[in-house]
């Protein structure tokens, strides 16, 4: 096999796309700052412990393993950055009130999303830690949106759902390990057929609330259907109620949703209302999120957290070029005066290009101008 | 052990230290463009193949190795990112004429280079490929002067070698395997009484040449005492007259090296000028680059080859502070005109806060003034 073939579902971003990611990226966190988000950076490796939160065996899945010589211990290239800000704000900064917190970043999978999706995501995201109200995921769900407009994605349709609804009928059904595991994936795969085999022993209202997990999908009546189909436990109560006041501040934002009350990841931690953003063209969502109370429990602080996160690469796909900036070109003879008019150039916004041997093709170098002597005089011309 | 613990010589960058990281890479990414470099980005993870050239044993060293659950091969994370920009020269962009490529990423060592040195350094470096002449070296240490510039570090040492004096020797001493590792450390640890020992047996020329290297430290003398006490093989007159060159070339532009002839380690796949930064300061270099001409020679194409590469975190670190800019505090209320004003504000450039609950620590939030409805009019007013 040649030397220069790069695993399957990784990939080299040759100038036009590096220069669109990059782009993306700095427009991406400026935007998000000017939301008062914080930048952090955490390391691509860590202690297995650490990037692994309990509930996450999928995610445990995805991440490679790695033998740290100086400790003996396991260590985990990163598969995602939440539960790695979720430690940051746990035990580092440790701030009195709320925390706004945003990154950008390389994540890398063993295993790809889907046939096409990428092993090597450039996730950027913005978590909100410290505030359990509805505002919270408001700011999240419209400040994930104007990420998006940034990509050139106006037109979004918003998914939410809230996997408490889930939790609440497992966990009052008794059900754990495999079994618990078999029905999330039948719920997760809307198998209708499947799923009311594995819950045919079960206590008859949260059997029933189960099955109907995977019809709950639609426009707002889904609320009152949910009502009616799912046992009023206290956990589907206020599930049902973060759902409609998430839907009713969306609502004055002129933001309508879709309900999808099914959708259980959204995120390997996820423990509350979550969310999704699918747009025409995309066969996946562009964007996740939703709320993963108490994730930062397991690094000694216990906080609600709500963020969204998205793959710079995959937005910057179809985003349209970012043309390289003409420049141009100089000659490769040492003057002082040259130098200085290059160095001028330069400060002023210029690419000035010196020129090493023979121009083989002169598309290649971008360059539209030269810097030539004239009268003594180093100046800017039209190539 | 606490789960928050990272492993040795692995950090996060909290808010202060990544505004400071993310500046300084903004802004040597743009300094390089003005240049006319063009930025690529390779993947993280790559076939063990693909990332290690042939001749680097101490790269294979630092690098971890994964196992593909897709094809079953050996993966490394990337140690080092030029083997992987020498492919993308040689492989994908396949340019006609001079091709100057530029990258920033993190990159992972399985052991740090010393007790101190991060084990995930953020590499920044430019390359030229296509031209074998002394001003593509010309010009790559003049942009690692500029780099470093912007790091505030006005005043550097510049230490020179040619890793092709100890190539052109040990080959025609025919020192292959340990031998020639033994010789290879001896001379890079200026350890005289042993390379005296492990060359007695070889021709007097070469044995004296070898023991000589340690020695030829210091100023423009040294080049004079290289033609005094090594055999004038061609390679070594081919080295002496490249570091001449330099040395001249430099000179009209007011930088005067050091040279050192025993540096050998520069970079792991170096075979011609190395040239390494150091600063007040700091103990260990701060930059380093040369030539690896035909790097790119197992991905199908031999090209001369010159660059340099830094570490952004490391130079990072001493900048002053990036100041967090100040916010605008908004109260979290929904209404069409304060949502309009709000919008405006932060399209001017400014970062508003909506009020998340309670503010415990005004300070916190950077936050100097507030959005206050007056007279029917969302104003700006201090805090």
């Amino acid at each position: 096999m040649h030397n220069w073939i790069l695993p399957e579902n990784i990939a080299d971003l040759l100038p036009p796309e590096a220069r669109r990611v990059e782009t993306l990226r700095r427009r991406s966190l400026d935007l998000i700052a000017s939301f008062g988000y914080e930048l952090v950076q955490a390391p691509l490796i860590e202690y297995v412990d650490s990037l692994l939160t309990r509930q996450d065996a999928a995610l445990d899945l995805k991440t490679f393993k790695l033998t740290d010589q100086l400790s003996g211990r396991q260590l985990g290239l990163r598969a995602d950055m939440t539960p790695q800000v979720a430690r940051i704000d746990a035990h580092l900064l440790n701030r009195q009130g709320v925390a706004r917190l945003c990154y950008a970043g390389p994540v890398v999978h063993t295993q790809p999303d889907g046939i096409m999706a990428a092993r090597e995501p450039l996730q950027l995201g913005a978590e909100i830690y410290g505030y359990a109200g509805v505002a919270a995921d408001v700011e999240i769900v419209e400040l994930m949106g104007e990420c998006l407009k940034l990509a050139g994605i106006d037109h979004v349709h918003l998914d939410i759902g809230h996997i408490g609804l889930f939790l609440a009928l497992a966990d009052a059904a008794g059900l754990v390990g495999e079994a618990r595991e078999a029905v999330f994936h039948a719920i997760q795969q809307k198998d209708v057929p499947t799923l009311m085999g594995l819950v045919a022993g079960l206590d008859a209202s949260l059997s029933a609330g189960l099955v109907a997990l995977p019809g709950l999908y639609g426009d707002a009546t889904v609320l009152e259907r949910a009502e009616q189909s799912l046992p009023r436990l206290p956990e589907v109560i206020e599930a049902l109620a973060a759902l409609r006041g998430l839907t009713t501040a969306l609502a004055a934002r002129g933001i309508v949703p879709n309900f999808d009350l099914a959708e259980l990841r959204s995120g390997y931690y996820h423990t509350g209302l979550v969310f999704a953003a699918y747009a025409e063209g995309w066969p996946n969502a562009i964007a996740r999120g939703g709320r993963y109370d108490h994730v930062g429990e397991q690094f000694g602080r216990r906080r609600p957290a709500t963020g969204f996160s998205l793959d710079l690469k995959e937005l910057a796909w179809r985003l349209p070029a970012t043309p390289a900036r003409s420049a141009i070109l100089a000659p490769d003879a040492f003057d002082a005066r040259l130098a200085d008019a290059i160095r001028a150039l330069r400060a002023a916004g210029e690419t000035v290009v010196v020129r090493l041997g023979e121009i083989v093709d002169v598309e290649e170098l971008h360059a539209d101008r030269e810097l030539i002597e004239l009268n003594g005089q180093w100046q800017v011309q039209p190539l």
